[in-house]
This record gives structure tokens, sequence and C-alpha cells, in this order.
């Protein structure tokens, strides 16, 4: 039996249809059908194809409507029937994305396929919000690490690490968890006054911030929507300069002190 | 006195022209003068206009053809001749791209400016090697750190922190530093065996790749030509099915096994 379809596990990016890379462009124009994710901002979806398929597994931080496995079945069937899919996801399929769970359950099905990575929320949230990711002096590395748990499971992080004052910390799905994080990161010793945000849907037009201290940012962000990116670091102290673009499609410039 | 000028502090990904993000892509055809590093690929040189000027600032991993100073105060310059600037970096402007550096000339010249973000090279060395950064079960993070250290400094890395099993680690500009960071990850209990990368030149035609354990990269990478990535980790254990893409530019698929 001969497999003529594929499958291309793309990044979507953050949000802002011009962040989307030329490839994953080009192979949405392409498409016999998309598989594509809740994170996907309706900018993106609205550049597709009237005519191209689509198909929404609605996977959300907090519950995922379609089962992993159903999705990977899913992406098997299509690509038997011999369509060029693309499963494009939000940010990058390769962080926090669980693309390579899918690309497993092509491999074995014997169904060719490949990856497109994507900016990844942080670095759309630094590019809009002016706060960089590594700055001498600042910050000599960075962390992506996620606030996500299993139901009832104990948050099981690298506290001591985490707690180091040289490397910015993103925290990825932390909405719930933030409060906790940050109450033992200074139980750990770092000051309740660091510089930490939050963006909500960064580099679309719903983008949201809350520029705050370590001890307060949790409670300051409750009341954004979801997705929302937490950043902790020295490094957030660059960010008070940039105010919100006001029309994102019409490429925002930051606006000069 | 009145500034028109601007300067668009831009990624150029790791090097696949298709890897550029649509924003950048339209910010290269508008450009009247793009200043631009070693890092950028010559098959991204390449799509640039051929009437737009260009300015090689010429930075490398190991040495700075232009001291960062001056590079800051040609954007100023060039952008109070009312020119439409992009500063063309490899990879992000925000991971170690000293794009936030170049920002706060600006900033205190009075010049508009603006960032946008880029694939960076891990992400671009995962997608090309299907090594996942994070995936369940074997990497709930990633963190991103560099081997550069100025002359005769020491390593000053959190050792403790980066021996951590459940994150993948990701060392840009460790071409030199390699050998000695591998040791000592071993030394604090890392696995001699752990499964490690080097990834060259990663989504050009020249890209180039060692896959090792933690105790012979650096060895084994000895002969790559720069910019070497090294990736390492349990994620790597994902690699072994995906051979080096023949034709980049036409959309490599992932081999099956
Ligand atoms: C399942 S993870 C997917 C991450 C994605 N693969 C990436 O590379 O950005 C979902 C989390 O990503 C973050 N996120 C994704 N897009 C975002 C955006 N535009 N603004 C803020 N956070 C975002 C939020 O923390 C959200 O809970
Ligand atoms: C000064 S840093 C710039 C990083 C860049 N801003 C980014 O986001 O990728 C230079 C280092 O990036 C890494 N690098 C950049 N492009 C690469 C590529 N195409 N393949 C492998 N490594 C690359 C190498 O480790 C190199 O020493």
């Amino acid at each position: 039996m001969t497999t003529e379809g594929q499958v291309h596990l793309v990044g979507a990016g953050p949000g802002d249809p011009e962040l989307l890379t030329l490839r994953a462009h080009r192979l949405l124009s392409e498409a016999d059908v998309i598989v594509y994710d809740r994170l996907v901002s309706p900018e993106i979806m609205a550049l597709i194809p009237a005519a191209t398929r689509r198909i929404s597994v609605g996977k959300a931080t907090s519950h995922h409507t379609m089962p992993q496995e159903a999705i990977n079945r899913l992406l098997v069937d299509l690509a038997r029937q011999g369509l060029n899919v693309v499963r494009l996801k939000g940010g990058d399929p390769l962080i926090f994305g669980r693309g390579s769970e899918e690309a497993e359950a092509l491999r074995d099905a014997g169904i060719a396929h490949d990856y497109v990575p994507g900016i990844t929320a942080a670095q759309g949230a630094a590019s809009t919000t002016g706060v960089p990711l590594t700055h001498r002096g600042l910050a000599t590395g960075v962390r992506y690490v996620t606030g996500h748990r299993a139901a009832d499971a104990a948050l099981d992080l690298d506290w001591d690490g985490l707690a180091r004052p040289d490397t910015t910390l993103v925290i990825y799905m932390g909405a719930a968890t933030m409060a906790a994080i940050a109450a033992e990161l200074i139980r750990r010793g770092r000051p309740a006054d660091l510089p930490a945000m939050a963006v909500a849907s960064a580099t679309t037009p719903r983008e949201a911030r809350v520029v705050s201290t370590l001890s307060q940012v949790a409670e300051e962000a409750a009341g954004l929507e979801a997705p929302v990116l937490f950043i902790v670091g020295e490094v957030v102290s660059l960010c008070a300069a940039q105010p919100l673009p006001e029309l994102l499609a019409d490429l925002p410039m930051v606006a000069n002190a």
C-alpha cells in the first residue's frame, strides 16, 4: 500500500499573522485540510483560503476537547486518504506543543511528516513589551517551564535552580499556579519585589499586560484572559517605557520616552 | 529637530530563508539600508533587493569586527538621516542577540524602533533533527545558556541547576567551552552517556550534525564549522530516525523508518 498523504507539524506563532514564517504561510495555502488548536488566533485562521477544509481539535490549556490519541489517529487517517495535512499549533510545535508525540504516531504509521518551527509565546511577548529574554548584566540565559500539573499532583519544579538570579524565567500555562510558584521562589530567596510581568494574547489586538513584582503578579493578573504567559526576572525592568502598540497589524513602533 | 528615520531590530531566524517571518520579509523589501551580522545566512542576504544598501558589521561568535558602541552609533546616525533601517540579526534579536542594547541606544537618542522576533537557533535545530525541546516524560522545560565567557573569566554557570535531568539544555556559543561544560555536568551527576548533539548551520544547506553523548560530543563536534549549537538531554534520543534533509529549499520531509 502506498501512502501519499503527508503531515506538516506547523507552528503558527503567538497570534499576529505577520509572525507566521514564510513556510507556514505557504503550507497553509497548499493544504488540503488544516487541523488546528484553540490557541491559533482568529486572525491567522482568517488567512486560510475559504475552500480549505478545517478541523478544530479545540485544545485549551486546561482541558483537551479531543484526547491526544484521537488527534494522533485523525492525522494518520487524513494522511492515509492521501491528503496534504497541516497540523497547526500555537507558537512552536516543539515547545510545550506535543508536536513530537504526534510525530511518533505518524512515524509508527509510516506517514511522511516534518516540522515547521514557529515564534514561541515568550518571543512574541518579548518583542511587543521590549523585555529581552537575555541581556548583558541582567540575564545570561533564559528558561521556559510549565506551570501546568496533572490534577492533584504537586508542582515538581527545580526550585533552587529556578531561584537563580541570572536567568530569565518564563512560565507557560501558569495562570492557575503562578501564585504558588511565586511564593515558593520567594521562600527560596528571590526578592518579593523582583520585576515580573504577565502578558495575555501577546502580539494580538487583545494583548494585555500587567507589569508588577514577583509577590504581586499572580493576583494582579487574575483578570487577564487566557492565554497568559509570565516572565520573571531583572529584564522585566526594561519594559517600563514600552506602551501597548495601538495597531498591531500596522506594525507597531515602540514609542520613545 | 524632527527624526523621521526608524530602526527595526529584526530576527532573521537560523538561516533558511523560508523561516523568515512575513514581517521580516516585508521589512527587508521596504528598507533603505540593512545593517547585518555575519550570522545572517547568505541565502537570506540573497533575498534582499539588489539596490538596497547593506552594511556588514561582521559580528562573529569569537570577535566583534565592529564594537557594539560603534554599531549603536551607526544605527542612530542612519536613522537621523531619515532612513528606514533594518538591523538584521541571526535568530531572535532578544535571545543572545544584544538587540536590547541597541534599543537602549536608540531610545536614548529618541529614535523610533521596534522588534521583530525570529526563529532562534534552538528551534531551527529542533525542527530539522526532530528533537523536541520539551516532551512528556523526557523534558518538562528547556533552558538556553551561553558557553561564551569573557577572556580569562571562569565559566560561571548554575551547575546544579543545569544538571537537572528534566530540563533540555541548549548551549549557544559553546564550541570553545563545551568540553569543560560537559565535564562539569558529569562531575555533578549527569550520566556520561546522556544523549547530546551538536548541530552546525542548522536549517541551511551546510547543516551538519553529530549525535553523541555528553562525554563525547565536544570532541566529536570539533570538526564542525561555526555556528554550532549543542543540545543535551534525553530528548536527543528522539533524533535517531531523522536523516539530514537533502534539499532544504524544497521543504524537507522527515523520512520514515
Ligand atoms: C500548551 S502551551 C503552547 C505553547 C506554544 N507551543 C508556544 O510555543 O508558544 C499554551 C501556553 O502558551 C502560552 N501562550 C501561547 N500563546 C500565547 C500568547 N499569544 N500570549 C501569551 N501566552 C501565550 C500561555 O502560557 C499558554 O498557557
Ligand atoms: C551570538 S549567538 C546569536 C543567537 C541568535 N540571536 C539566535 O536567537 O539564534 C550565536 C550562536 O547562536 C548559535 N547559532 C545561531 N545560528 C545557528 C545555526 N543556524 N545553527 C547552529 N547554531 C546557530 C550558535 O551557537 C552561535 O554560536
